[in-house]
């Protein structure tokens, strides 16, 4: 992509400050996308640590100041709360102005949104596929969004030109764009992530309540597998609330798909049938190997975590003398 | 740790040289714990390979000849191979030695391999609970067990001094060691390690099988949380396959506890309780911190994945102009 010469947007207005709001403005102005950032949040605390940090233009106080100019504004909040957000920011949008979001589900926010925003404002739902565990004004980093993809689910009568204008200021934050329907979105992100997140949530919760086996035990032993899980589960607890409030439709649609695999693999173990264990097993691997190949996660083995080093005084080496 | 003057053990017989076989060899050379290694696989061209490796002292053919002479034997199979590699080995044992096992189940080890044992052999079962995706006799490296914890499950009957020789050994390969009856470990690891196995198996199968989305689409929106769940779903076939026919009953009762925790979760959802939904994901939140703090995880976020960097040539960035 050849870089542009001018920004792409005068002034973009960020409404929430957490690890998406963050990564946003950090990766704009690092790619020099737009000319000017404005920032609000919810609390004081956020609105200081902000200020402190330096990475925007200006903290306001509230929504409605933060939009009063501004021709690309994103709310970047959790789902449950997009639809106050319309509200309050609506009477004091400018003309022209591109309204988005970076919510995990889209017909809500679409559903929420869009009877607070005046004609004139070209509303484009976003979704950028991607996040740590971490959240807070001080958890966004500007390569967040590099080579992961961003979901835009414009309306049907979406203004074609606003649609390709928030795609470019994506790609130069360094994601891969692609539009869909949101109800399809919601399928997809339904099993990619949002079934993930309540299983992962639910088995750590298990593992901390069982008596047989103490938190200490689950703690200690957990590098052979359940680790993993406590990342996701780690998440950011009010955004995660909205989502499966927001979803619960294709959540649990997914849902029911995935008691009837685990019974079947249940039943499966139960009754000593290895062969349909090895099959599916051997099946899943390959899923892996597809990821990996098209970048959505790195080759290294374990995530590529870091490896501690080995003691730094080995024993003797006597191999030489017995065989060579 | 003062470091040995001695090898501690003389001779060590693997068999078997997949991932953990393979970083036993690895770490005890480089650690100088014992004098010389003796390998053995069941494929050819495992053997072969092994052999061009040029990291133990001899490959044989069998597993009878692997342990004519060895002072400590680990069995590096699948669970569901130990009794039989222990009826190979009974009978070529030597007095004294040491014979243990790397296996993720304890119960059906202690059941399987103990009765072939000759009497003044020790046999102690152990379980380094470490391991990544990827399999093989190249997989292995020396620092895999490393603030790792190695299990033993000693039989109440076992040699105390033998015990505390494995003990040693593990420790110089960088383990923390800890002791524990086998039905006890049983419970634990079908907790931190079988039923998150499970799980994760199930739902990678659960994505690829939907008919509504795509899995292509599965593929690039994994970075919302499925990718963490592929790892997993990446190990070993037959080593899985083996564990679960294994330490079924184990992983049946944690089972019914995550189905219950889930239908309470999905209720939640379904009626829209956002209190239960959020103390839940808050309380699972603590347990991540717990294991980053005892050092089983990194501390970084998204487990320190290597993160791309933003396009080469950044737009221009006009802040100054503004705001300075």
């Amino acid at each position: 992509m050849t870089p542009l010469q001018q920004p792409l947007f005068n002034r973009l207005a960020l409404i929430g400050f957490g690890l998406i709001g963050g990564s946003i403005a950090r990766a704009a102005r690092a790619q020099g996308a737009v000319r000017s950032i404005i920032a609000t949040a919810r609390s004081p605390q956020t609105r200081k640590r902000v200020a402190e940090l330096g990475i925007v233009d200006q903290v306001v106080e509230t929504n409605a100041a933060a939009v009063e100019g501004a021709d690309l504004v994103i709310a970047c909040v959790p789902v449950g709360a997009c639809g106050a957000v319309a509200k309050e920011i609506g009477p004091h949008l400018s003309k022209g102005a591109i309204v988005s979001d970076v919510g995990s589900v889209k017909g809500s926010v679409l559903r929420d949104m869009a009877p607070h925003l005046p004609a004139g404002v070209h509303f484009v739902p976003a979704h950028p596929v991607a996040g740590t565990e971490d959240s807070g004004p001080d958890a966004g980093f500007a390569e967040l969004f590099v080579n992961r993809w961003c979901i835009l689910t414009p309306p049907p009568d979406a203004d074609k030109a606003a649609v390709e204008k928030l795609k470019t200021f994506w790609s130069h934050l360094g994601a891969n764009v692609e539009c869909m329907p949101a109800a399809h979105h919601d399928l997809v992100l339904g099993i990619t992530s949002h079934l993930p997140h309540l299983i992962a949530y639910t088995i750590v919760g298990t593992a901390d309540e069982l008596s047989s086996v103490t938190r200490s035990e689950v703690l200690k032993f957990s590098a052979g597998g359940f680790r993993d899980f406590t990342r996701i589960a780690a998440s950011d607890p009010t955004m995660w609330r909205d989502v499966f409030l927001a979803n619960k439709d294709a959540v649990l649609e997914m849902l029911g798909r995935f008691n009837e695999d685990l019974a079947a693999l249940t039943r499966a173990m139960r009754s000593g049938d290895g062969q349909t264990l090895f099959d599916h097993f051997a099946r899943t691997r390959a899923i892996r190997r597809g990821i990996v190949e098209i970048g959505q996660d790195s080759p290294a083995p374990d995530f590529g975590r870091r490896q501690p080093t080995l003691p730094a005084e080995p024993l003797p080496r006597p191999y030489a003398a017995d065989n060579e």
